[in-house]
């Protein structure tokens, strides 16, 4: 839950003023986001979603995020809108922070995906791969291959009191993902942090994708990967292999997949797992319990890159090549 | 801010099956209110709050918060209206906690409330007044002049680490207090904690009173004198007397005190400014630094207590029998 800045209300009309919604009618800090404070705000045209980007955010990513959902809802898919203003750019400014307005999205996330739904991830992701095509801005990926062994040494020995071994465990897996990640696989804008969290479903179908703050360039199977991560595993822990083929299957329906792409799926996922693991495990290490920040368990991913790194090839998945038309 | 539970889509829609609002379309959490969760609900029908009453809320009182606010909302004032369930009570449960809709009030707190808006919760409380009367349930103050020494007691020494010799001042104006808190003056259902973050303005006019959680039997001139406190005092310390006779001068337009009342005005002030010294140094002194309650400066309270401590009569507060109609 997040409202890190208070915002008085003259601050929030002269802020509104450059836009042509009415009169501010009301509005109210909501628990959601944990790098930004979000508000809902109604005007008299209507409800919105009020961000204000907080120090974690570096400034210089932040066209980038809001061309993209310019980009991104100008084509069609359904993500929050960065309501322009009458004159200016939408990126302001409010109670120093930068700060933008945008669309309300209507749905609810869900906290038990079920097949279908991940079908329809499988399908929203791929679209949104085929509609982020042709945006102009670009963004590394600070958290791929390449940056997780900073991560890694910045964990250190404190690793082997949340889990015996974990240290030297994460250690060959980062020496094997370094020498064996993918080369030459499609790549382009992914979102890179599509959990269930960030999905809304309306009357049984996927309304909108939220939270674009990890959106950067990098293969696109790779952001797949880490939904194999976020949607198909049980709370128990095991892989639900129908929700897995229910995945692939909405993906490749929509933007159909290499068989490079098929075949670097478990070493992506894998990749994936270790990315989630290593950042959960630095929180975990770094921040003080007192923290607002709630800590999630690494060993969540402990037992997801395991999976993966037993998985063979994409039919362990689930998924096999013409099968989604049989 | 708070949102002390989690609800889960299922368990929101099965809640609101026993309303006739259409389907649920958004909700999200929304940092407002300190003893409850609450969250903001978009259904078919339109915005409404959810409140989870968590375990500092006495459930027994539950009934006469429900109530009170239908009693009022039926008798015109602008408060939360419990949203009447198609069978049943309007307090369920959701999430293992007892729950309630309410109506959305549109309106926005001010954070630096002007003379003109002191006039205007002068009258809102005058006329929360009238309106509580005839209400069946009754609910003691917990926080009147009966319930200050047993706070007192558990601040004990740990106070003059606050303030130097805070223990010995409060020790003698309680003394006093007790010997001669008034008696015989009219009594009736107080909101008792009606500060600026409960009173929405909208379009330059109070638009609705909320959060009615300390809401009791007591001296009604306590409730003014409370809004004495919690209104009329600037930043830097000094009492604003503009708005001390606006805000006298509004309630006693709606409501006329009564020379008793009026007279016993500055000792129910000191009363009102113990009260919440002496809860803020409680939980100053009690409250980890770790929580997630954000701590309120007790010495602001000990400021005031002095200020009324030193008024003789009404005067001092620029308030003259009369003088509203000059």
């Amino acid at each position: 839950m997040a409202v890190y800045t208070e915002v008085g209300e003259a601050d929030l009309a002269a802020f509104l003023s450059r836009y042509d919604l009415g009169q501010l009618l009301s509005y109210k800090g909501i628990a959601e986001g944990v790098e930004n404070s979000n508000f809902l705000v109604r005007t008299e045209r209507g409800t919105f979603i009020l961000t204000l980007y907080e120090k974690r955010v570096n400034r210089a990513d932040l066209p980038f995020f809001i061309g993209l959902l310019e980009h991104l809802a100008d084509r069609g898919l359904s993500c929050p809108l960065p309501v322009q203003p009458v004159s200016g750019e939408a990126l302001g400014e409010l109670a120093g922070r930068p700060a933008a307005l945008f669309t309300f999205l209507e749905g609810m996330w869900t906290r038990r995906p079920s097949a279908e739904q991940c079908g329809e991830v499988g399908r929203a992701l791929a679209d949104l791969h085929a509609k982020s095509g042709g945006f102009a801005l670009t963004r590394a990926n600070a958290l791929s291959v390449g940056g997780w062994r900073p991560l890694y040494d910045g964990c250190g020995p404190e690793a082997d009191k949340v889990s015996d071994g974990l240290l030297a465990e994460i250690g060959s897996e980062l020496a094997f993902l370094e020498a064996h990640w993918p080369n030459g696989l499609p790549t382009g804008i992914i979102h890179a942090d599509l959990f269930p969290d960030n999905v809304f479903f309306l009357r049984g179908r996927l309304s909108g994708l939220i939270d674009f703050y990890f959106a950067c360039e990098d293969i696109l199977a790779y952001d797949l990967a880490i939904c194999l991560c976020a949607w198909c595993f049980e709370l128990d822990g095991a892989f639900n292999i129908t929700k897995g083929r229910a995945l692939i299957e909405g993906y490749h329906s929509v933007r159909p997949l290499s068989d490079d792409e098929l075949a670097a799926l478990p070493i992506l996922a894998r990749g994936a797992a270790l990315r989630f693991l290593l950042t959960r495990l630095y929180d975990w290490i770094h921040i003080p319990d007192t923290s607002l920040v709630t800590k999630k368990d690494p060993r969540e991913y402990l037992r997801k890159l395991r999976f993966h790194a037993g998985v063979r090839t994409v039919a362990d998945y689930g998924f096999q090549l013409g099968g989604e038309a049989a």
